[in-house]
């Protein structure tokens, strides 16, 4: 369903997906909830966001998990019935097709670690085309790949793990530089730091960049 | 250190490494600490082991975590300072310099998601030459290319998540079968299911492969 058929209106920014991992518990994630403009649910998650005292605008996905009836629903419900893709993938393309491109996407990850993996490589996939910030309760996780900089504060742990085999990354402003080098796939960006309010990576290729919460 | 140094006999089978991600909960990873021939803990997880009742036989590490001093401990305690690699690489890496090529890592998973990447990258590298085997409260995860058989339950929860972009994969034994297919990095191959009591996996890049417990 496209939205252009609606009132475009009826969804105000921040749009927020809650997918169905672990419910947040950080106050940056939860934080998130509840300042959400449209919150976004993937089937199942429409359940732990009731339970937890919330209402969905929009649930999306193959509808096999969530008790929520369309009936009884007020919001959107956007049954989509096709077993190649997950309930967050579905969300994610609604939003492309629907011009809705600034996205937070919070329980993405713990529990089932085939889901937590498989909903990285979403973000890794739909970055290109649509502003995506996941928030755990660790990290808020972006993926890029050319120049970016990213605010920061001294300390701030930022790990860099690399989507595919990367040909040359540089960093400024991470204690632990890298300059001009190959960066395959490993587990040796993990736990670098911020050296002061601003850090860059220039990288070739695509990489997933964990930024910790300020408190 | 290698252990040609020592008796080789004070290491007994199986081999279990223990990392420092969430604790394992469920049976199945359980019931691998409290059979296991040699425990050999990453650092910080030597505590969480203690606390549970069982003392390791090895820690390795950079020795920034845990609270098991040098002088105290009765095993092998193994200190590597290198910030270019976490304590899972460098235990693998131990392993693998002292021939225990048979491994199941418990604690890969929960808690920070960079460690949770980083450890199932690490999977990918070192499976080429060790048997690898990630046991969660979810999953056993292993990772594979070429042509492999595997045992399995009706009904098994199978879960397949590509390293890197595959060119082609075949399975047989799955719900949803691919045939010669491409198998790009995504979240597809989620939420397969065993037919019967095998399937079969041929791909043609590596692959992460999930397989549920059996109760």
């Amino acid at each position: 369903m496209n939205i252009d058929l609606l009132d475009k209106q009826y969804f105000n920014k921040p749009f927020i997906i809650l997918a169905n991992g672990q419910y947040p518990s950080h106050p940056a994630a939860l934080n998130k909830l509840h300042t959400a403009g449209t919150i976004i649910c993937t089937d199942g998650s429409a359940n732990k966001l009731l339970e937890n005292g919330l209402t969905p605008n929009v649930i999306i996905g193959d509808m096999d998990s969530t008790t929520v009836g369309q009936d009884s629903f007020k919001g959107l419900y956007v049954k989509i019935s096709d077993q190649d893709n997950t309930d967050l993938d579905k969300a994610l393309e609604w939003c492309k097709v629907n011009s809705l491109s600034q996205l937070t996407v919070l329980g993405t990850s713990q529990l089932r670690e085939d889901h937590t993996i498989g909903n990285l490589m979403l973000l890794a996939n739909y970055s290109e085309e649509l502003d995506i910030n996941f928030v755990t309760d660790y990290f808020t996780i972006t993926c890029h790949h050319g120049k970016r900089s990213f605010t920061s504060f001294k300390q701030q742990l930022v790990s860099l793990l690399p989507v595919e085999d990367i040909k040359s990354i540089t960093t400024e402003g991470l204690e632990f530089p890298l300059i001009d080098e190959l960066f395959p796939l490993s587990s040796r960006g993990i736990s670098n730091r911020a050296t002061g309010h601003q850090f860059i990576i220039s990288s070739s290729g695509k990489i997933w960049v964990f930024r910790s919460h300020s408190e």
